[in-house]
């Protein structure tokens, strides 16, 4: 998106000015791609490398052309550089710099090559550099996660289906499931990643080409895992930029549900949680209003990345092999749908770690709605070997006394409830409990503050493994 | 999107620096609703009058606030303006110069108002304002159309189904379907601008005011039909928004369409049309190449305008009443879907003029693939008194006849004719002929060159009326 | 989607009997078009009437083919008529009986006329009957809506901006919010109706026809104000589709957002409302619980009619004209989301004239979180005369001193008031309860229930008109 | 979608019957989710094995439940059961008929278990089976191709850039890139797999039981690598849907490319291909036309499975934990997106092996279009030493020779040549027919004959043991 001003000549009757301006606003990517510099210009320095190694160019040729590019990157960090729309892309605007700097030597860097494999190398570094980026950040998030449950692998909350109390579950049972929603979304993004590991430098325009270029050399000098197998789907493949839209989408609905959730638990209704300075904004005359502002847009986000992902899947649908001009429209969507999972990532991981917990709040709140009555059931099954459909019935009845003495099931006295089953003695106190409750559901994975202490045990010893990967990779 | 540095910082470690730094990145809108500068000061300015005049402030006061407005939107026309992104949005940057250019005055404009019907009024006329340009893009097009029908009316074409040949037609009757396209997307336009003509500016926070406000001033001030009717609904609302992204969703995909017909029309195999040097891109080797990017783009660009209505259809899903933050996504969508219709409207509309026919390739295309049958079939039915099914059965021997002697059917004999069945006479070859058979269908909106010229007439009447409204308007 | 044997014989390696099956199955559209055979008879008995009036056909002709296609209309609602996969569409199936019913003359009533016209009138036939049924459903919920709102016009509740507590306001004001969005999705309805009611009949297969047709006459005899005006466009444009699609997915929207607040009500901690037990389902064992399944699932299904939406536009786009097979994808599409949208309302209406509101708790929830602090600061600008600045700086610390003493702002003494502002009198109490703050927000469009009720009143008004055109229409 | 006369009911007034008949047309799922009988009864049967096992219920019960469970299954399967709506879904179904079936040991068969885990257990099997099914369908598509691609791994065909001819390639290596394409979607296959493979039962309503249960046992009898490891993420995940949505739509881009290029190929100014009579339709009275109807139906269908992957985006986000009926919307999303692949697949896995090419058309626009001249600029590089940018030039006054004499580049004689350029020798003839041209591109992955047999061998070998990998699975 430009600025005020640009925009405003747009409105306003640029095109006023004929044929040309439209071509030149509709045809232009200069103003987005010039975000690949690095990765343009390190695919270029390692054109030439391969081109001088297989003699293609000549040793002096080569030295000029990096000493060239090192140049040119110089001048882009420090702002120097002046990028020219009339010379449409990112490409075409280091190729006329070259030239002016080193001349006809500048004309053999295109040796065996194309913009549509240059394009295709610039893009796809970049979006790998993304996916570890979001490798990354996932760790931070999980990791932000993983001391929070362990702070929390005790506080009792109601566990909820429909929004409605159902059973008593701990708060750190509640967040090692978001553990295990972005522990998935990082095996994506590592799935992907290796997916995309080809180097596409070498199919040229479309069909390869004639020079003895070595492919492998260029793709290792690069990272890429080995080159691409067939040139014609290198030019014409945005599989990657596809996929990691997909596994965004799929992480921004994660977020949003954490997301909504926090709105919820804020209200003065709910009250379970206390947003930090940083993460709300407050009213000057009512102060004790914090608004869930960063929880609202990472939310509202969801639906930017969706857009995106729509955008490009509809974008690509039937387009004939091999490159198209359409595939242009892939980079904004990807750059506008990185730079918000990144932030949304960060602003979930800064609100996770400064969340205030209001445990009495979500305790109380546990309590409340009868909320151990299955275990009740459950108790009459195991204990008096009540057959299930009974022991419900039986459970009905108890909570429906209790309801009528405006009282949890854990209030009513042993006379009540034999009244109710002669079967039933002290026992079931011990299950009446929400502390109790929680801390009977010891099934594999269940909520019971033993169970979660080991799963929090486990993510940390993967995570570790996980972190240590990232920093070989 | 921002530019290079900015995004590196972002990218780089920007949010190393902490919470605040996230917040800020994630919170504010000034980066993209600077644009709203000049709706956000008129909706001022309409304000304050009305205050003035209500006597809820003093003259005076009205007096300081309109020369201070002025005196900002100076500063922000001639770039003098220094936009903070420590205050948040366009209204704040706003105020924050008002208190500084006229002191205490300056508060008492946000009387009787907030931030969430401020907010409302000025992206509320921004969209208002870009209908209004689209309605008078299409205009432009439409007449576009129009003059290209008029010389062609007569021209012949394949008329396809399957994109195989089925019926001849004429070419200016293939463009007159696209006026009916974008005479229906003008309707849409205009239906949106009267549904959306009412005035948000006194809603207030949600509840209205207690002020005793003229809203029905302030919304003629700004040209809207009337006030809003609920003040909730008046915060909480932007079906407007989502209205403008469905039509030009629609929009995009009748441009889509010409875009793709244009691209396959191009191609040396088709050949019928030859785009102007200002809408294609060419290649320094191979002169005879012609890419038709803009075409291309045209096409593609459709995939992130329905991003767009997608992404802000799921932002405004589930959202609760009344002002939530996350409808502070909607204005980018807005903004880049507005920028791409109009881009693509413009870039469509000087194709339309510039593009080269070669009517000699169509009308030989025309000809080929026995694409008169049907007419000899009716002939059949009309003047020999078949019933269809046998006309159908006599056409398809004939065919077969032609396609063994390789030749057309207008070439067999009709002795030939007569073997196949004896009533057909010399009648028969006048509707043999690709400009008979056009010429023949004179049916309402049929191809006849007749009908075409009909159409054409009436919808000049209808343009002409359709423009006068709009400079009235 | 068809029934589970069919389903798994498609699984189970029905594709193994060959390519003809495979075919078969992505080709024949009889599984869901059958839907239209009403009016495909119509369109056809229209188009016999015609042909005979200008005399195409003979009477006798005419009279044998209108009692076939009667007998066949009785045959498909009595359940008699077998359809065949085999015949592929609804057309061929009518066509193939009327065929073995009358004999020859039953090809006659394919003269001037093709599939692809036919096929252009039923589905937009269908599309229009569909959104007359909108039409009245939308009547219908706004007429409960009006009905509570009436009743509730005073009954006071929170405001939620954030989903904090904001102002207070009255319910019945929230619920005219809703009357705005489905006020206006019924106006969206109504344009769309006025601008598809064109009669694609006799436009045949692309080009229209040599045969002496009336258009107007058998446009009129389905019920359209015209014919269409191009032969192309009418067999190439799903328009009518996609901008049904749009209106549908806005309204889905509208219907989402009350949906989550009926679930978040609905919640014990929120206690706002309490569903009836034909909108809910509870629990075999916790009597208290009921689960807002209806809310949830109308929630839910916003993400199905957008699908469909951006399903269509996808399919439309980039697709030469004039009909391509692509096509027949429309159908399923806009049949799915037709009976969705259509539950929904009905759903939401059925819930909405059942709720049963918690007022107490409303109210109670409305003085919370010194709801009032706006009007405390209105009150100083507008009796103290104070600039608005300082007036919020006072407010702030009232606030500051009701939460030290855990007090409503109501509550504080007049000396405690007086020690921050010594202007502040008696007068103040008159605005710091929930009542009197939403009986003051008497501006246009505000909550003051004396403003709502003239709202309820001009939009029963309103109604009673647009429901008399309904029944004209 | 239900047949013709039950939506006839829906919509003529079924819901005039009140409340109660839209809660249930609302609410039941059991119209589609029958489809999961197989998958329940299996989870029932493992969970009770597991009951028995761990002592929580008799060996007894056990062995009646399971004879009960098979009883149904046959009942099922030969068509005898009897589903009814009123039992809401395919679990209640077959739990009241288990309970008529034996008595109160059905009771038993839900200790420890609940309908949130034995739901997405049933779906999750569900789905985990259709990607094997696409796996395998996949396999037998790349089979196809590499049958084709072996067939013409020389036969010359123009590549396309922008649909303009840019360089002969040869149709092999062009069918080879599908083959990346898919393989890639294999791949994601896979991945997709090995994520979703763990097992949901035992996780009950949402957090986990207080029975001994053994949950490895129940995920080892029903195949899954592993149990679950947090059981709110059990119930509320729906991760496994929305990436096999995800990698759907990706392949179905990967179809509707081909599709276009097989509707363009299929042209009559084109005719590359000929579709067999078992992808196409005719027409009675146009024998030579062949409508591609299976390659629009594939390239329409994309629209459908974008559609189906947003829908349920949509409906997941913002979602709190864990269980609500919203997610009941995630399986005819599925359901019908699986059978739209699995059709899409099946068609082009059927027109690839069928499709006759016509290489002579092929070869022939080839050569057109000077499609050679970036070979000969290639030469001057490599041959005479020029440098690029001087060999382009070079190259362009050849073409302009070339394009006066009306003649292809190789037709230009010796003389001619040299008089560009003094250096040009006989040796450059061999560059300039198509043949040579495509034989000289022998970098990794180019279009030389000798690459792509290289690349089939190779594929051939990956196939075989991603085959044998099946198999094992």
């Amino acid at each position: 998106m430009s600025d005020t001003k640009a925009s405003n000549r747009m409105w306003g009757g640029r095109f006023a000015s004929g044929p040309d301006a439209i071509m030149e606003a509709i045809n232009a990517s200069i103003g987005f791609d010039r975000k690949l510099y690095t990765q343009d210009i390190r695919g270029s320095l390692a054109h030439a490398a391969m081109l001088a190694k297989t003699g293609i160019i000549s040793a002096e040729d080569e030295k000029q052309i990096s000493q060239g590019l090192n140049t040119i990157l110089s001048e882009i960090e420090s702002g120097k550089f002046e990028f020219s729309t009339r010379l449409e892309d990112i490409h075409m605007n280091i190729e006329a710099r070259l030239a002016e700097l080193i001349g006809p030597a500048a004309g053999r860097l295109h040796t065996a090559r194309s913009r549509n494999d240059q394009v295709a190398v610039d893009f796809r570094l970049w979006v790998k550099e993304e996916l570890q980026r979001i490798d990354r950040a996932l760790g931070d998030l999980l990791e932000a996660f993983l001391n929070r449950a362990e702070e929390h692998y005790a506080t009792v909350m109601p566990g909820f289906t429909h929004l409605q109390t159902a059973q008593p579950v701990t708060f750190g049972h509640h967040l090692m499931a978001y553990v295990e929603m972005f522990g998935r979304d990082r095996s994506r993004v590592r799935d992907a990643i290796e997916r995309m590991d080809e180097c596409p430098l070498g199919a040229a325009a479309l069909a390869g080409t004639g020079f003895p270029t070595d492919r492998f050399m260029t793709a290792k000098a690069l990272g890429f895992r080995e080159p691409t197998r067939n040139s014609i789907d290198t030019v014409s493949d945005r599989d990657f930029a596809l996929e990691f839209l997909s596994l965004a989408a799929i992480c921004g609905v994660h977020l949003s549900r954490l997301a909504e959730e926090i709105v919820i638990w804020s209200t003065p209704q709910f009250g379970f949680v206390r947003l930090s300075d940083s993460f709300s904004t407050g009213s000057s005359i009512m102060p004790q209003k914090k608004n869930p502002d960063a929880a609202e847009l990472i939310r509202a986000k969801t639906g930017r990345v969706n857009g995106h992902l729509i955008g490009l899947l509809t974008v690509m649908k039937g387009l004939p092999l091999a490159y198209s001009k359409d595939m242009q429209e892939d980079k904004e969507a990807v750059f506008d749908a990185a730079e918000t999972l990144d932030l949304m990532i960060a602003a979930m991981t800064g609100m996770i770690k400064d969340i205030e917990i209001n445990a009495a709040a979500m305790k109380k709140a546990a309590g409340s709605g009868f909320s151990t009555a299955t275990d009740l059931a459950d108790w009459l099954v195991r204990e008096a070997g009540l057959p299930f459909r009974e022991a419900h019935h039986v459970t009905g009845r108890a909570v429906a006394l209790a309801e009528e003495k405006k009282c949890g099931l854990e209030k009513l006295s042993l006379e009540d409830l034999q009244a109710i089953h002669e079967s039933i003695n002290e026992g079931v106190y011990s299950v009446l409990s929400v502390s109790n409750s929680v801390k009977s559901r010891t099934s594999y994975g269940g909520t019971a503050p033993s169970e979660v202490r080991k799963q929090i045990k486990n993510w940390r010893k993967r995570l570790a493994k996980d972190n240590k990967d990232l920093n070989k990779g």
